[in-house]
């Protein structure tokens, strides 16, 4: 997680680790440094990486991390070098555990370093309304424009000529060139995603972010929320209409063109060339592929093949749904 | 009605009712003062009240209103110290009688009243954003933020340790503590209801107020009408995604997690525990039980018992909905 | 197309039409002059036209424009008076041509020619909140309000006795009398039309309005798209509820009632008397009859006639639904 919007917290003491789990404490090693927090791929010594299904076991034998969150089962998979730290629930414990690493990646209060653009160094390169304001190390290339009222949080980075409408709220987030995102979005805020417990709802980490590519359209009112470990991402020269919900760890495709009101539950990833017809929605976890064409308030709820085309709740080819629905 | 938000424009005189009512003087009454409007079973005397179906007859026989706004068929059974007012379209007649008591309560013109927080004892209490503008009256708790161009209007309570966004606008609303309204929400406006009457629709009163119990969250976007006779309640620790709207007079229990782009049409309950998928829809006046669970893009049209799960348009158990949908 | 919204940037030489469409120079006529384009029916002498299906021959053979956009099989419908201008796709190179007369319709970059209302004209004539933004040539009637943080562009009217709230943004529309717009509003901005074109899409220029007749409401968060050669029309005395979408051309009749979430797609004709269920969707290109009734969720993908009530997805007659959905 090496992006700019979410500070690492760490080191971290292993013993404020199992603390923070409500374990015992090991005498042997609680003075040990952790660094980080990240998967099995990615994470090195020094690091604590999570391992919670049989499904990722030759990734666990091979992980570099001096430390896994794991269940008791399936601690054996793991390497020497990596101590197991045996808990129940291996994701709600993950959580808590990022948490501490990053903090800031759990709420969305407002960015109060913001200023007024015509106190900043954009005052004579960007095109602005009255009212605009920007968070501390925002970058914006040239020949952009910013409608009134509309506020981009601290380390957004905008490309060149990308007009941003009015009443738009901008946070964690990349946008790249040609970029216009419409009036009253919220881009970049953390993901609907949490563990119940206790009465209390425990919260999910989001450190990932939004990323939209080059000659991207937002629509008016729509809201595309930040990832949790991945980013969200909208592809090249894709279209997005008004009030149109993207929800964390989305990724979509380039060129393709959504209608409105359309929704996409977390971590479903849309090919290259769709196009989904007004208030489809699309549950989470799916993968719908390239060339696909969804109708119009279609619910998808099963992965979808190249080039197919689709309509229904629950969705299914477009000829067998017509011709059973004459 | 003993909320701080509307205010009673009573007492009226008899006559007055009479004739907004485009009836007939009744020469014995017509100076005495009728204070207030209520229904059957809280009304006192020096009160009017509305009697419109047979179902109530019990509360209308022992109603201690001093008028009753009524019909020819049902006059007989209201208790000999309550004066009939007899009408065509009883609901039609309240609406109109009510809005003389509560004039406010038709209308959602901006509130006029506000100014910036910076000049307000709010200065040092709250952590706010530029162009934060509170109305008359309005109550903050310890440890609250409110982010920029956000308009919490007169009379609004909110508990401590809130975070409310951006671009968000609230009135006629109690916010416990805990709570998070996420950016561009608008809660409290009135209802969508009236009577379609001569080409002109005949609005009907809100009175109600949006309550939000300890720990929630509202996401992005989303809207949560005020009650019209009754309020509209999100309960404790109850989670709803971005893009959703919340009708008039519904009430959600606690715990309940609401995802993305749903509707709740008016008067509807929601039991505790209910988990519903993104983008469905309930109609009004339903009611659902507690740990429901309602898939994604599923369409309701009838009360749901405890501890089911649905899915479809209409609504059906989920096991017989995916083996008809294979 | 006289609407004050959109500037023609005609004459143009009929050189540096064929220019914009990549076609060879015609050295007969190279340096006449083009004023204006419009459709076959409404074009005069010195204009352009456009041809595209034998649906249009009778409009084709009687029209009076001097230059008309078609293709080789078509051209032979035409009159002597026009000379035809063959391409290969008759709506891509009109939306070409039409970009180059109304350049400004394809765009909505902020209006950044506006200023604080108490800096105009308005400043006595119009209750109005902190921020209120007005762009140039604005036309307010009498005994209006409008909310914080509004922004009402260049050109709109609004009548008298309208109420505008807060965080809503107006442009390129006309609005009579006794309007209410809630808050956070979009209304005006251009149509979702384009034609996907090597990687990039190529815009459809929206030189229509949207135009919203006396007494309706337009709820919190909706978005109403202006028209491309045709306006965006909502009918007198016709109620929206929240967060609904209205695509660019729709035209609803009046005393038409709207719930929730409602999307009507693009160039859609909605009769009078109607009523529409929540979150229900209504295909672009479609008739829906007077004093229809659609039910809440319904997806309508047909014409529907007066007087029916129709139900599901696709929806049909709502008996004929509830009987086959017990």
């Amino acid at each position: 997680m090496d992006n700019p919007f979410f500070k690492n917290n760490g080191p971290l003491k292993y013993r404020d680790i199992l603390k923070c789990l409500s374990l015992e404490n090991d005498e042997n090693n609680q003075d040990l440094n952790i660094v980080d927090i990240k998967d099995l791929q990615n994470s090195k010594s020094n690091e604590i990486t999570f391992f919670h299904s049989k499904k990722y076991k030759t990734l666990a034998n091979n992980t570099k991390a001096s430390f896994c969150i794991t269940t008791k089962n399936l601690q054996n998979e793991l390497p020497k070098s990596c101590i197991p730290i045996i808990v129940d629930n291996v994701l709600v414990s993950t959580s808590m555990v990022t948490s501490k690493f990053y903090p800031d990646s759990i709420n969305d209060d407002f960015d109060n370093t913001v200023e007024e653009i015509n106190k900043t160094k954009f005052n004579d390169k960007v095109v602005f309304g009255k009212n605009v304001l920007l968070g501390k190390k925002v970058s914006i290339g040239s020949n952009c424009m910013i409608g009134h009222n509309t506020v981009i949080e601290k380390n957004v980075t905008i490309g060149n000529n990308c007009s941003i409408g009015s009443n738009v709220i901008i946070r964690n987030t990349i946008i790249k060139n040609n970029v216009r995102i419409l009036d009253n979005c919220v881009i970049g805020k953390h993901g609907f995603g949490f563990f119940p417990k206790d009465k209390k709802n425990l919260r999910y980490p989001h450190m990932g972010i939004v990323l939209i590519e080059d000659d991207c359209e937002i629509g008016c009112g729509s809201t595309i929320d930040r990832g949790s470990m991945s980013n969200t991402i909208i592809g090249k020269n894709t279209y997005l209409d008004n009030q149109i919900h993207i929800a964390h760890n989305v990724k979509i495709g380039e060129n393709s063109i959504i209608a409105g009101q359309v929704g996409i539950a977390g971590s479903s990833i849309i090919g290259k060339n769709v196009k989904i017809g007004g208030q489809a929605g699309i549950s989470g976890h799916l993968k719908i592929g390239n060339n696909v064409e969804i109708a119009g308030g279609s619910g998808v709820i099963k992965d979808i093949p190249d080039n197919s085309k689709v309509m229904g709740y629950p969705a299914k080819n477009i000829r067998e749904f017509l011709r059973d629905n004459k």
